[in-house]
């Protein structure tokens, strides 16, 4: 693990200077693109080109279980984790139609669900252990076990680029995982918890106060210490946030743009945002989750999203609407034409 | 005209019931996709049915030129207008890239150019005169231009339709047309012009100080009334967006969504709203622009963007971008399986 954080490389700045020489050639107004243009010329700087490309594009779909589900902290059972990856398995979940319209592959990995998937049509079998432990006792996860997981990512992350990935969309399923990434947010951010806990897939009053009691009781518990970020994701767990956490490192040393979701994602991203702050440069954003949390994250992150949409999902759902949002930034920077192509008048040049 | 303002159906309500009965029954948390899920349903309300389409797509966009600009408001000549349509025929613009992207036909017209267009390949020759009037001195159309040029709109998005299109985009091409839209969006809403009038592609100070002087002395001079909207139109001008009105009302008198892209087809909207308040809900938002008068616009058009980028390109650009969101919203609504189809237990079923 040390290795592969010591081995991500941040991007030579020149292809920052010759992305924005390219975009300002182009025929439109300067920047009048906004943020697509800010956006083109990020992946051209994290790829090394002016020639980004978003294609062939990934999500990786992490599943997981958690131990703090004994607590009441969800609305939906456990068994609806495993229940979900035989929908993904066969197409009939959001993020099937999603990744489908923005023409990436949808890879499912079982990194710790708390059940069988492996007779589940192309499923990765990379479980850890059969769910974390309940956070509110004890630690999720032993070091070991969060390294593993982390691990798992990474190689998948790495094995992508292999087949030519270029953008690689993370997303998660694992019922109980928003109080997870509460307690690990608020960990990395030191943002009190109130500012943190939302209600997940739709909890009721009752639920929303356990959750919160659970994450200040964690909080108490295993006073997670700030510098230490794997001991964090330990304690405070999550097979499949490690594992995200895990290919944002991995995609990044190997070139490739990450592109997280919502607020699960998000925690996951501070976790590698914090073991190896060279990543960043690789990482972007998508939308903005209706999960108070998030904009937390967000913030610390240095990351503003492209959409609006009150999503609260999960499943990589939103990543892959951010990696359509990268293509037409990647498309437009390859396709259009310059001023002096087009024969268009440069501004002011007659007038 | 009349006649074609008093065809615009209201969809039937029944519709957006049976598109909410199929959403919550979807493999997801009730709505978790949030704002993807209401666009569904709008859309599925508008085509009458609970399985909306996206597919085909187009987007139409318009040319025409401004005698205003002899007044100094913009950075570019008047040349560019023709040179641009030039670059869309032959594939180099932004908007040929976006449109590609969102798998969107793109319709050339000229409406207005003050040159010849005849020879560009593709580009519908439906000119009604080249350019307007300088809006400062005189009223940029007779109404019977404005009547005409609308009607030139209204017929295509009818005729699109005819091809099976569901889904239209407009956009516009018009060296000086943020000067006219600042003026139209003052007159219809009635909100002051330091509100409204923005830096349009790019101008310097000084032009700007011109531009707001100029809205200001076309405001007083034809004292538009705002129960006229025609009137209004025909006097502050504009051949490119009357035709994108006449899209929006022809468009929604098929049964088709149309998708308005930034500022200049935000003030298109308001003359179409006003003419014929029932089209409105064939009416989509897509991006919000740089443009300060864009979110005038929209609040009073009752639309809410779903991307921010900072873009303020015009072309269609945006709403290129928003069809690829309703293609998405779209793709859920049809491809998802239900709780039990997928045998996915329902919320709090077990726990």
């Amino acid at each position: 693990l040390c290795e592969l954080v010591a081995s991500v490389r941040e991007p030579d700045p020149v292809w920052h200077d010759r992305a924005w020489e390219r975009l300002d050639s182009l025929t439109k107004p300067p920047r009048s693109l906004g943020r697509l243009e800010e956006l083109a010329a990020r992946v051209a700087s994290a790829q090394g080109t002016d020639r980004p490309r978003s294609d062939p594009s990934a999500i990786v779909l992490f599943a997981g279980d958690h131990g703090v589900v004994d607590e009441g902290v969800s609305a939906w059972p456990s068994a609806v984790t495993q229940q979900m990856m035989a929908n993904f398995a066969t197409g009939g979940a959001a993020i099937n139609q999603l990744a489908g319209q923005s023409n990436s592959r949808l890879v499912l990995v079982d990194v710790g669900v708390d059940g069988d998937t492996s007779t589940l049509p192309g499923v990765l079998q990379q479980k850890v252990r059969r769910g974390t432990r309940n956070l509110a006792k004890e630690p999720a996860m032993t070091r070991e076990e969060a390294a593993e997981a982390f691990m798992v990512g990474a190689r998948l992350g790495r094995h992508l680029t292999f087949d030519d990935v270029r953008v690689i969309g993370i997303g998660e399923m694992g019922i109980g995982n928003s109080t997870v990434a509460s307690a690990l947010v608020a960990a990395y951010t030191n943002v009190p918890t109130n500012r943190v806990v939302g209600r997940g897939t739709g909890i009721d009053d009752a639920a929303f106060s356990r959750k919160m009691a659970v994450v200040n009781r964690a909080l108490a518990l295993h006073k997670p210490d700030r510098t230490d970020p794997l001991g964090t994701l330990a304690a405070l767990g999550g097979l499949e946030l490690a594992a995200m956490a895990g290919t944002l490192v991995g995609g990044a040393s190997a070139g490739a743009c990450v592109v997280t979701d919502g607020f699960i994602s998000s925690a996951a991203a501070l976790a590698a945002a914090m073991l190896c702050p060279a990543c960043m440069p690789f990482v972007f954003g998508s939308h903005r989750s209706m999960e108070p949390g998030h904009q937390v994250s967000l913030v610390a992150l240095g990351l503003e999203p492209y959409l609006e949409l009150e999503m609260c999902l999960g499943e990589g759902t939103g990543a892959a609407l951010g990696i359509g949002i990268i293509s037409a930034a990647c498309a437009v920077m390859n396709g259009m034409a310059t001023f002096a192509e087009a024969g268009v008048s440069a501004k002011e040049s007659t007038h």
